[in-house]
């Protein structure tokens, strides 16, 4: 695996890193953020968490804006942000649209024409970076938790639904939770995997939920109550409600609706040193 | 005075505001950004501090960068963010150099052809903005603060050294000292006021500092080892060498020389707790 090093700054301490590297998954070249907090090394190594960012974010969105470092390095947690889809793979119109293309992969497996030779996002996450930040840096092996914004939020649900027991905690930021019923995500999740409800439902939490049949799972989620995506398109409740019926009541749930934050990153800063503290108890139990 | 709402967001329990208005100093319209800690109100005044970023910065720098707000609702201190330069006035080639024109104001008034109309920009920090500020914010009108990185930090100098005791503290992220020196901004400086050395030697910090009579100050500087304008461009040592000539001793100058941090906001971020926790203890006393 070859990892060219874009750039290193120090900061709290630790290491903010970018790489980038050529990914056989996606057939294009990939970035991602990797922050390695004080004294992590060969001898000392340290729990990691996965966070994936939300649609039109790069690996740059969350290590320049959330803050995280501080707490990172407080925790001593390894910190992962990947880039949110392929980009510049010259597919007709990949840059014009928002909510499909560059920016928008939904961290499903695209069918589609002509997404599917690239946005294989899904794979990318579980296997490939994950066995590439496992191989390559001072992680305990066994320690790995996610999180994610908004369709991050999605993203990370995924990955702990599809693979239950790896992920030690889960947390979320203003998540996605339904997206085959919102209005504005359905038709870039349509255009990765096709319009068969049964697939669809196969990439929708919400639907996955309700057959969640892994070890015990709490999924921590803060969200504001002036979140312009709220009520249409994140669909937290139909999440909540469906993960009450999964069997076993193996699903846990604790839902935070803090008053007055909006979508953007000044709301996930705010919180993101309560998910840190989430994370870190759980991962050192 | 018309002020323009661009965005409001809530952040640490308070507000992260920008504005815009029609600066008649500046003859154009200019954006700032402003936090409001939790709690403030007319009945509830707080300090102000005015931060002042670096070149190529606008206004979204600082307020998305350098995490500041959590500290800021803490202290209960309103932060004060302006753009670094007039921008969109139709001077010829004003986009096309990152050290002159949009974004390099170097926070002097112009007297040159064709700055001169446009880039007034001491002024417009410590009279109009600052003016602007105690008006129409809930701020403790003696309780003002300044601080700024890089070029900012320069401005932030100019501002102390020209207004002797109008600032309770005055702290420096890897400040610009002694421009008028440095190969890479000297061409900046004088596409804006000129060759004649006496003239660059007033918006020159390390020459004004010399003959500063104000009430004594002290100076808190923090810079990284690794910060790669240090050496040829920063030119502290040559500030803190003049600022101990000063007659009576009145400046005091605190430099941290932080190993291994760059000139960026990673290093910004990772010292600004201690710069508002210095100016907190300041401005309660």
């Amino acid at each position: 695996m070859d990892l060219k090093s874009v750039s290193s700054s120090k900061s709290f301490g630790g290491y903010q890193k970018v790489y980038e590297h050529f990914s056989p998954t996606l057939q294009c070249n990939m970035k991602f953020g990797i922050y390695l907090p004080p004294g992590v090394s060969e001898t000392e190594k340290c729990p990691v968490l996965f966070y994936l960012s939300g649609l039109t974010c790069t690996e740059q969105n969350v290590i320049t804006k959330a803050g995280f470092q501080k707490f990172a390095a407080q925790y001593k947690i390894i910190v992962v942000a990947p880039d949110t889809s392929p980009r510049n793979c010259n597919i007709p119109n990949e840059d014009e649209k928002w909510n499909v293309g560059s920016g928008a992969s939904m961290y499903v497996n695209a069918t589609e024409e002509p997404w599917n030779k690239h946005y294989q996002m899904f794979t990318y996450i579980t296997e490939e970076l994950h066995q590439l930040v496992l191989n390559n840096f001072p992680v305990i092996q066994d320690k790995i938790s996610i999180t994610g914004h908004s369709m991050g939020g999605h993203g990370a649900l995924l990955c702990a639904l599809k693979y239950p027991g790896r992920y030690k905690s889960v947390s979320l930021f203003a998540p996605a939770c339904n997206i085959s019923n919102s209005p504005t995500l359905i038709g870039g999740l349509t255009a990765l995997v096709g319009e068969e409800k049964d697939i669809l439902q196969k990439w929708d939490t919400t639907f996955l939920v309700k057959n969640y049949d892994g070890p015990e799972m709490e999924i921590l989620i803060h969200v504001g109550s002036d979140d312009e995506f709220l009520t249409k398109d994140l669909l937290i409740d139909n999440f909540v409600k469906a993960a009450n019926e999964c069997k076993d009541n193996k699903i846990k749930t604790k839902v935070f609706l803090e008053d007055g934050y909006d979508h953007g990153y000044y709301f996930v800063s705010t919180f993101i040193e309560e998910h840190f503290k989430y994370h870190s108890s759980k991962l050192s139990s």
